[in-house]
Order: C-alpha cells, then structure tokens, then sequence
C-alpha cells in the first residue's frame, strides 16, 4: 500500500506535503527476504491507476516480482504515519476502508505462483481488512499447504483494525495451516490471553499448535524461537532507530530467508535480528539492506564510518 | 477534502512526495467569497482525525469558519492530481470513496446558519458522491428557500464521478430550487443535451427554468450572464496560469460576493472575472487574494513588478 | 511574530533557506491554552502587509482568535533561531527592531475583550521591547485587574533584549497586578538575586508580593508551585527533544486551562508538565497537542508507535 | 548512468542540491519501448557500488529488465544537466571518464539475449566513450545480425565527447551492420557533411548504405522517415516543455515498440511523435507514458484537465 | 541586504518557508561587473551577527571583495519578494527600517579603496533610506570626482521606498557628481517629469546636466546610450524569465565592465543586453554569468541544449 | 572536492536528491584556521567548469583564498556519503578516478606563496590519488622546508584508496619533511603497525623520527601530543553529533592557527578540542564556528538555547 509521512516530526494536521513510499507487512517482509537472497515474488491486487503502478514500480526498484490483479474498482490502500519521539509517539492513521485488494479473492490469483513456491508468507494484517480477505487468506494457506509449501504467519495484531477478540477467533483458525509462526509477546498476551514468561508463551504456542517454529518477537529484548521442542534465544543488536516501523518485517523476511539457505535456528535469528537492526536506520518501511551489511553486523565488524 | 499532488510537473506514478492542501469546490467558493468581504461558513462532515482537523485547520486560515459534524466513521476524503501542460494535460485521481461526508445528513447540521445566511451555496459534486449527499443536498436546497436564502449553485459536472446520464436526472432535479445557477458552457452540451451557441444557451436556461440568474463559464473565452432576461458579457482577463485548479470556484465565491455587496451583474462579473485570472496564478485550490489585488486588475493597474 | 529557522542543524551564516512560523511567548500560550479547551483571544499590532497576515493565518489554523490593531507603519518583528546540539547550542537572533507592536498603546485595543476574559496573559518579553509597550503592559495589567480579569504573567527574561537591571525595575514593578506568576528558578537568581534553593525562592516571592499563585519552572528538573502558602512539586515527564522552544509557554498555557477547569494545582501542574513533554516532540514554537495526547501522558499510557 | 541536476533552473556553479536520475539513451529508448507494450533488457557494465544498483533499481521501477556485468574496477558514469531557458540554454557537462561501462567487452554479456531478442537497439554515445566501446558495439551490431535480430540505431552525435571526424569515421564504418538508422539532421549536416533539404538527405542516407529504414528527425520540424525507397512525414504534436532531454529517445523508443507491434511506418511515427510530445511534459530522461496517454494524444482527445 | 522569497509562485501569506539570497542593487551590479572580468569591492554596513555574514559569505562565493563595516547596532536589511505572473505580478515588501545600513557615514569606510577605484558606482536607492545615506552619498560621490575616480549612477526610483518628489530633489541634487547616468524611460517619467519619446528624454538629460554618459533602459524594448552627443540603440535579447529582479543591475554592470575594458559604446550595450538576458534565466538577483555566455549571446550562438 | 549526500539517512542506492557541499580534508582544514583567524590559502588543481567554479565559490564563502589551477583535462573530485546510524554507519563512496588533481605537478602552482606562508598543510590523502600526487607531496614538502615555512601534515589513512603496505611505504618516506604530524592512533596501529598504548606510540613517534610534533588523536577519548618530549593530554568536549565528517580537520586547523597564534601546546589542544567538538554539530565537511563560540566551549560557557 501507499504509506503517507509528514517529514521529520511534524504533525499530520499541519503537514504541508507527505513523503510517499510503498509499505505493508508482507511486502516488507518479500523486499527484506529478496535483499538477502531469495527470489521473491508479492501478490496483490490493486487499483489500476497511477496510485496502484507507483507501489508496484517501487516494489520492482528493490528487487522483488510482483503478481498484481488490477482491478477497476475499489481504492488504493495507504496509511498515514506521523513519526515523534516519546511521549507523543509515533501515530499510525489507517486508511484502507474499501481499497481494492478488500476484495481479492482466491481465485483471481495464479495458483501456480504458489505450487512452485518454497514458502508462502501471510500476516495477520491482511484477514484484519475485510470478511472476503479472511476466506482469501484461510483458501490460500490450504492450497500452500496442499502444494507442500511451507507456510510462514506474522500474527501482527493491529488494535485501529479490529478487537482482540474478532482478531483471536479469526487468526487461531488459521493456526492449524500455518507451519511458521511469528508473534510479538505482547500480541499473545493482548490478544491470545497468555501469560507466563516468553520461554513459557512459546513452549505453549508450540506445543498446542502443530506449528513447526515459533518465533516470540519482544522489541529490544530481542527474539525467542522454539523449534523442535527446543527454545533459541537472541539479542536485539544495538541500534539508532531512525525509522521503527517495518522492524519486524525485516526481521521475519531475514528468518525466513536464512531457513531457505539452510541456516540453523540460531544462525537464522542471528541474521533475522540484524536484519531488524539495521532496518531501524533506514527510513521508509522496507529493510533496504545488503547481505554484506547484515553479515558485518552478525560478526561485529560495522565502522561508525566506513572510508 | 484533502489534495495531494506531486511537487512540479512530477508524475503520480513516480513521486516520492506530495504537497498537502485543503481543496473542494464548496470550501473554494466560501475563500473566494471571504477573501472580498463576505463572512463564510463551510459546512461538511469530516472524520475526527488528524487529517479531518487538518482540513479545518487550513481553512481557518483562509479566513472562513466551518461549522463539522466529527465522525468516528469514514475515511477523509482526498483528490490526488497530476500538473502538466499539453498533450499530457493535468490528471485527478478521486480518493472519495467511504468518504465521511458520503454519510451526511441534513439533520446533522445546525439549520439556523442556513436561516441566518444570506446565500446558501452547494455544486453538483456534491450530490455526485453518495445518494445519501443527493437527499442532503435536496434538503437543505429546500430548508434555504423555506428561509427565505439566496441559493447558489455550480453544476460542476465530473465525468469520473458519474455518467452524463446520472448527473442530468439528479441536478436538473435541484433546478427548481436553485436562485443562481453557475454552469460550464461544456456541461450544458455533455451533460443537458443543449446545443446552439453560449448566448441561446443561457437564454434556453434561463426561460425554461425558475432562475434568477444564470452564468455560463467559458474558459479563456471569459463569461455570460443571464439575469431579468438581459445577457451580460465577461471577457476573461489575461492571466499566466500556475494552477487552473479552482479558477471556477473563484469566479463563483467573487461573484456571489458582489451580489452581495449589491454590484449589478456586470460589476460582479468584473470582479469575478478578475479573482479567476488571479486564482490562476496561484498554487492550490483556493483564491488566496486580496480584495485590493482584484480592484488593481479590474481597474487594470497591475504590476509586473510592484516594489 | 515570524520565526525564521534554517532546516535541521544548518547555520544561519550559510543557510539557503528558511522555515516560517509564527511565534511568540504570548500566542504560544494562547494556542495551548486553547488546545486544552478555553478558548483563547490573542492581541498584538502587526503591519497590514502579507506578512502581518500570514502571522494571523497561521494562529488562525491553530483554533485561537485574534484581536489585532493592523497598522500602516512600522514592520513585522521576527526572530531567527539556529537549532543546535551541545556544546554550539540553539542561537536566537531577534529582528524586532521598529516592529509595529512596539508602538502599541492600550487605547488602540478593544477594553471589552480584558474585561470579558477569566485570565489576561502577557509576558516579560513585551515590555521589554519598547517604553511604549511598558506603558502598555502596566495598564493592560490594571484594566484586568479592575474588570476582575485573572492576570498571568511569565517573567521570561531575555538578556538579548535588556540587562537584569532593566528587567528587574521594570518587572518588579508590575507584580502588584500580577496573580499567577510563572518564573524560571535560573531568572529568578539572574534577574532578582534570589538565593537559596527553589523551594526558599518560591516562598519569598509569595510572601514578598501578593501573588495568589507562583510557579517556579526548573526545566528537566520539573516545577514547583506555591498556592495558599503551599508547595506542590512536579517532575518533568520524559521527553525526545525535536524543538525545546516554547516549552515554558506550553506548560504555562495548559496549567492556566486545567486551573479555568477548575482543576487543582496539582493537577493542573500534571496537566502542565505533559504538554511541556509533549511540546519539545513537536518542531515550532507552539503547542499543537491534542487533550487527548496530554491525559495519555498523564495517565502513562503513551505507546512508542500506536496503531 | 546516473544524471544529476540542479531543482529549477538553478545553476552548477551554486546549486546546493542535485535531483538525481537514471538516464542514458539506451535505457530511455528501452523504457519508452517498455510503456508501449514491448519486453525490454537493458545490458550494461556497472561498478558493483550503491551508485551501479541506484542505477538498476530506478530502470526496475520503469518495468524494464537489466543484464548488467557488475564490476570491482570503473566509476558510474554520470551526467550534470543546468536547465534553463533561452539564451541560456540548458548546459550538459559529462562526468564519464573512466566509468565502468568503457571497459565492457562483448564476451561479457549473455550472447542469448541479443539472440533471443527481435531488436537490438544502441546508439552513437556508446562507441564516444572509449575504443573499447567502439569494438564492443561493433562486435554487438554484428552478432545481433547472424542471429537475424534487427538492428536500430541511433546516430546522436555529442560535440562534447568526441570531435565531427572521429564520429564520422567510427560510426560510418557500423552503418553496414545498422537495419534502422534514426539520425538529426543537424547531425547528418555537421557530422556526415550532407547537404541539401531533409528529404534529399533521407533518401541519400537510403540509397548510399544498406539501411531497412532511416528516420530524419527535426526539433520541431517533426520528422521524416525513408522506407522501402518511400518518404513518410510526420510533424511534431504541440508540447509545453519541462524538460527536453530524451525527446529523440521517446521518439525511437516508441517507434522501434510499433514497428514491432506491426504497425505500418505512418503510424508507428505518429506513435513515436507523440510520445516525444508526451516525453517533454516529464521531468527526467524518460518516457514515463502509459499507452493510452500516447493514443489519447495520437487520437487528438487530450485533455487540459481530466477529472 | 538579504532577500526572502516563497519557492515557485507561492504567496507571502501562506508560504512555510523562504529561499534566503543575498542581494541589492549595489552588490548585485559589482556581481555582474566581476563575471566579466572586473575586479570589484561592495562597500556597507552591516550587523556583526550570523545574518551580516551570511550576506558577506554569499557575495564572496560570486567573487567580490567586501569591505564592510561591522556594526553593533542596527539590524540586517531584508527584502521579500513574492513572484508571480500576470495579473498578479510580483510584489516586493521592504523591511530596511532601521538596518546597519542606514547610519553609515561617509568616514566610516576606507577612502583609499575610493582613490584606487576606476569607477565608483551606487543607486538611488541607497538615498532613499535615511538621511543618513543621502548625505553619505553625496559625500562619496565627491570624494570619487576628487580623486578622478569615474561615478556611476543607477536612478532606480522605488515607489514604496519615497515619493516621486522626494526623490527628485535629492537625486537630481547629485547630478552634478555623475559621469554615467543609468535610468529607467518610466522613472524619467514619473519622478522627473519628462515627457516626449525616449530619445528626446536621452538627449534632454544628457545636454541639461553634465553627464557623460546617460543610459536609458526601456524593459522589451532594450536599451538606448546617450555619448557625446550620439545616441545609440540596443534592442533587447530575446529571453525566458525565471527570475526578474536584477535585471537592470546585470546591464549596468556589464555596461561598466565592459567600458572599463575599453570598449565602445555599442559594443558595451551590446554585452550589457546579452547579461541582462542570461540574468532573467537565472533565479535569485545576481547575474551568476560567465563571460563565455555572454559572448555567445552576443554572438547570436546560444544553443536550447549544449551537449 | 564535491561531497554528495543523500538528505537525512537516506540511502544512496535509493535517494532521489543528494545535497552538494565543498569538502576535502586540506581545504577543511584551511578553513578552521581561518576560522580561528589565521589567513589560509588552499591550493589545489580543478577542471575549468562550472563544478570546479562551484567548489572554489563555496570555499570563498567560508572566507579562505584560493590559489587554483584550472586544467581542459579531467573530472572533478568527488565523494559520496551515506549517513546513518549504528550499526549501519556512515558509509563513503570515493570517486576520485580521473580527477583533475591526480596531475597536479609542483611546478604548476606558484612557489611564493609556499615560502610567504608560515605554516605548509598536507595530508595522506593526497599522495593516495595517483603516483604524479605523490611526487608533488613530497616536492611541495621539500620546498616548504627549504623556505622555512613549518610543515603540517594529518597521516588520514583510507582504507578504500589504498592498502596499509603502500600508505606505510609512501606516507613514512615523507616523514623526515614533516615538522608536526597529526595521526590517528587507529592508523598507526594499522598502517605503521605500532603497539602499545597510546603514549608509548606518542613517544616512539616523536623519538624515531624528526618531528617537532607529533598529535595523536583518539576519537572520544580525546587527544594527546607530544613535544619536547613532554606529553600532552586533552579531553574531547562533550558533544550532539550531527555530522561526524571532518573532527579530525577541525582540530588540525584550530592546532594550527592557534600555535601561529603562539597558543603554548595545551592551550592549542584546548581550542582544536572545542573546535573538533563544534564541528560534530555542524552538516557538512567544514568547522563553520566563530572564535566566540570556540572560546565558550574552552571556558565552559555554552548554552541550550542563547536568547
């Protein structure tokens, strides 16, 4: 979608122009998997406007194939951000009623993209936009499943799009399809109504469930994966946080992208939180690094200024 | 509504910022007419957001009060437009769509400053947005004249709103209760059908309807009024056009100002014509002028350098 | 008046361009007093030239009235602000030499306005800008004072406008119409020589003059408020610093609207210190908070990123 | 390669900032084919830096493909353009010294491509930088020929690079290769030593050498195009200039796209023509057209505003 | 003195941020005369703060020495000017009241750099802001003639500054110690009271005062020299306006330039049209020009684009 | 040389604008001394265009004098700079292939100012562009010595330019011309490959060859120098950094022009600390302070914000 920012810290109500880019969860997450390696491929369906061509001509300039059904109807997406430092932080203003890929149906898309596939990627975003996006969502994550896809889910909860009620009754049946899950602590306390420590949330979420992985995202303490019965914890790496947003996104995409190379759990979290490090000094959402700069972050090599 | 465009000659499909401005016909016509004297009111629906109170706020500074019915639901509406000159031409991309001010109604207003007004002004865009804005905009036609209100009102067809067809049916419906009718001599042929020259077509209108007064918009070739049966002609005055967005409306805000301060129709006209010539210089939507700018062009002593 | 500032960190020696604002410890006040609720009437002289107006327009779009005295001669004052990090700090150069306000005298305004408000506010800037306005002040004082008019007055001493002896004979010499004084512990020792700690200067100033209520501002040490021979202390909230200036006015004008709110001091000093915190997040001079915003802070319920 | 320039019409000499841009004939000429419905790689030779990818991920956005040797060893090439009106004239000054690109050898490049490709299109800029180049497209041209690919070139002629003789003689001794040859007239005058009107010229240009087609371009003349020992004519659609880079560009991006697509020479010069009217509406080097923008004009249905 | 401006045609009244130039009539004129080779120094007074040396710095990036006077008091000069096309024209507001500038005396400056001068060269504009000034120009003008030392004299009534009789007294009272007279046809109009064609003007001015030189500028219709008794014609370069303030400055300090290089009258007028053309494409007051430029317009070899 | 910076943290793979600055450690250099109130001259060789006028323009505004060769041949010098935060860092793209200075020879600039000046600076980046530079290093430096003029020189190792065994061989051949030599203990720990702590290195420096003095420089930790076998220690002064590019200039040109001022050793350490601290505070490559603002940093008198 579009995403729409005052420069600086200036507000949204006096704002006399935006900065314009492309953002969303799970394009994020195809542009951070796409820089470190992997053949990415996103799949929407949008306005055929300008509006629709700018998000599409922005996703192919970092790298990634786009699968688009355009559609005559319906609106392009966005979302306004205002950025600001404690305590007003920074304001998120969705904007998204009636956007065209609302009504994106299962069928439009090309199954084939999917079969061949090694991994399909969704999040909890998505089924949050409209009833017909939930049976997309829920048909689409059958037919990876039936095609031996593995399936990767970034929970994502969102409070300005829906209760922690509609979003649990609707997310945890998409549980049984989902092979990799990613939640933040917070969403499973929030929304899932777990407590306990995060060691505890994730033995629970992986043992309840038949997911393969789950990964427990917790900002600064860095991140928990469980898999196989076996817990792997990393640290968030030091940071100076020019732009927050999409920070999970870059992490999930690196995960997923390192699991495809082979890397271990623990190497895959390795890149996964450096990957999120460094988005957090890039402005915009998308995690527009190099794998050569995500690796001399994993080894400690980065330079305050590299001449 | 809110209006986004690319800074210059920037495409949409490739602009990575947009300048932000408060924009519609109706808040047009309420600057235009405050800026020459006359205390306005704009009346809308807007959602209680940033963005909603950003509109407001704008338009306080242009000098007008706005009296909003605040909505939890509805998006902001917006109008997204491209500038360039030919062939290209300048392209609006309409982002209306579950608008707030889709929803309004008119019970939701304060009828006393309809019956407190002297002019109650609305345009044919209005009525093209929603069928609920088409009843609003009948009512509050009617509750004006029941108060015994001048109304006014600009045809401002749109052809990416609604068809020929559609727009016909609903306007000509609110002809009965319209005083001054501001209409593009390009609408008249589109949309009604009517054909001959500017001068028959103003009399045709004038006669087969109840109006007190018709004008008859004619781009570079300036305009005509129709009034008590005589034609009044208006040569456009010369101008070098920085954004024609809006030139209409502050023909209409001007003219219903000197009705107002009781200038005959030629006089109006004048004054008119030269807030348009003026409003075209000018970047936005709105006629940011002084009244003393618009007398130096009617007297014909502008400057190219006043220092 | 303008405040004019090179983007960013720039110099003012090899700045290319300015940002424009309005500005002003008074009108810094009135937007935030507005901001939380109480209406607000902000009164100066300004030239009748764009730039007189563009100051209007802009307090206009905050939502606070304006009651100006437009004048043929004199200029319109201004400042220019460099922003900076330590050890260069932020460097104010004032342009206020032959301003139009310096010329204006109490009869020009409308008595009505002082008479009909619960606060009348000013600060010790004002008449350190000319003899005229010192005249001025001491009577606007007065005429609050026997229309029962609640008078505010922060000390402000500026040392780029006037010595601390200056200051010191000319301010003292006010505080008999003053109710609620607000003073920075800094100027308190600066200006009158007070020694000991804050909580020792707070009383002398109650108790040497006959203030109802003296607020002792300590910057990131929080506030000290002495009301009815009683001390209430407030922290400072935490903040991320994009602009420092006017933060005393912010906290001056909320903790004026929580006391017309009929909140206590205590309160009102919460109230007071959020939307300081708040403030410093926001680039300008002005408060442009939301209630909303202020009572998350109060409440601590802020988010990093809300959405 | 990458173009830098000053906003507005600022000047080189103190411009504080620099609009960058993608641009280069090839990858013009590629992008304009691109919008009009032909699949299009642009091939290269880059510094494998920020600077190269910058490059790519801008022609990416523009829906092209790359084939790109990334080099350890070069620069990226460069341009700076000051625009500006008459008589100063817009100046280029090229920064392409000892850029990556004048070290590409034919060997580098993936054979495959030019095989499977139905045009292989280069220019006279190329063979300008270096003696490398000038092999490298000799070599190209004559592959591309056994392997039954049409070959279009563009004469372009650049004084700053390489002296009337030494253009003369390297690019006369490619015409044998050449299938399409597009030349200025100018051009063909100052470099080639023709005389006589345009139409003499073309049909000398299409006798003398072995060309399928030559197309005479003329500013704003239009142009003129020999085939099949027939002259088409064709003039130039009225254009308001932003920018004028790239118009020949347009012209033969969108010409080679219809000829391709099957049209007849008339038409595919109307196409051609109008898309360097539409091209010169567009800040940038490239034809960032829609197809129905180029029909729209072709068909004389531009609009001043659309809405 | 420092020159604010809106970006594009923004007005004064809404604008959010300025473009800061340096500029002045005096300076702008010792611009022009260095590009073309002659080495110049401005002379003033000015406030020792960030904005003092900001002018300072910018007219040493454009090549000229300063010899400036560094005050305590005063503020610096501004000007802003607001552009725009017609009918609403460009419009300039002063804001010189109590600048540095207006209390320089005479025997602040060095007399030396006077002694050694070729020409001395000032506007009536200087006069025009202080009594002061007057009687410094005077004084300067005398010490120039004491010294053989060539003076130079731009008319240059501004309307806001004086009225046409105030001017006329004091300018014509410095007739007398002028060698070349520069003045706008319209100024000799309506401050002068001169009447007839503009030749008859030349020839009037020339035989009633004891100039050398008189130069009549005449906007479009170029230029017109007065010189021994001989008149001479100039048209005026055709040209595209960006930027038209300094246009006259540019011609006379080429003129100056070029007739210290020994040139004849015709040939100097001739360089004098060429650099006011190139200044009206060139943004801001100074004409940023190279001889280069200059000698190609006078040579008739301007190109739309160099490459 | 030009320095080319995406705004903000944007990354150059991804900027459409990047801001255009002077830069370059000599002339950094050049203009804190002068600064600090030492009269400097950089000397340097530029290709006569409009991108060589620009560096020698912005170098005058900031007061220094310069002494250029303009050479037909040859680029002009550049650098690219990314900033950004950790771990990302700031990352440098050098583009200095071709560069008009690599040919810079001895005999091509004039010797007097060598023998009139009484400081000569170089530094070890110079002799890194080409082997013709490395020659004229070592000649320039032989000839300063010969006319007694002191010699200067900062070792500023570049990793991207050229390998430790060459910058070793190459910088340590010129260190018997060398009288003060400013290195960073990084470079000689990885150039000269020094052990031990930092006096130790101080010391062996100072003995093993014929400095007079010789300043280490340890980032954070401040600085350290040594002369008549005396160690010296300073402290860096705390600082926000905006711009981390040219610290160590900075404090090479405040070293030196207050050892011309005949400052003892701690003294002018004292002043290089404040200015390098300043510096960090500053956009851009040059120490933009006043001789004011570098005494507040030394008595400890500097303020958030001076009004």
């Amino acid at each position: 979608m579009l995403r729409l920012s005052p420069p600086g810290h200036e507000r949204l109500e006096t704002a006399n122009e935006f900065e314009v880019r492309a953002a969303g969860s799970e394009s994020n997450v195809a542009v951070a998997a796409e820089r470190l390696g992997v053949s990415s491929v996103w799949m929407s369906k949008l306005p055929d406007s300008p509006l629709g061509r700018r998000v599409v001509g922005e996703l192919s300039r970092y790298g990634i194939d786009t699968e688009i059904v355009w559609s005559r109807e319906g609106r392009q997406g966005a979302y306004y951000i205002e950025h600001a430092g404690k305590p007003r932080g920074s304001n998120v203003v969705y904007d998204r009623a009636d956007a065209a890929v609302t009504t994106a149906e299962a069928t439009e898309f090309d199954i084939n993209i999917l079969r061949d596939a090694q991994v399909f990627f969704t999040s909890g975003i998505t089924p949050a936009l409209s009833s017909t996006l939930r049976e997309t969502t829920k048909t689409m994550l059958k037919a990876a499943k039936q095609n031996d896809t593995t399936t990767a889910f970034d929970f994502n909860y969102r409070k300005k799009l829906w209760s922690p009620e509609e979003a649990r009754e609707t997310l945890t049946s998409l549980f049984p399809g989902i092979d990799i899950l990613v939640i933040a602590a917070r969403d499973a306390r929030t929304v899932l109504g777990y407590e306990g420590d995060q060691r505890q949330l994730a033995h629970k979420l992986g043992s309840q469930f038949d997911f393969t992985t789950v990964v427990i995202t917790r900002g600064e303490q860095g991140a928990l994966a469980w898999h196989d019965n076996v817990l792997h914890d990393q640290d968030a790496y030091e940071t100076e946080t020019t732009d927050p947003i999409g920070t999970g996104d870059a992490f999930t995409g690196a995960f997923i992208a390192r699991r495809l190379a082979r890397d271990d759990i623990g190497t895959a979290l390795e890149y996964a939180a450096a990957t999120a490090a460094l988005k957090r000094t890039i402005p915009g959402d998308v995690a527009l690094v190099t794998k050569e700069e995500v690796e001399r972050v994993v080894s400690d090599q980065s330079e305050t200024i590299s001449r």
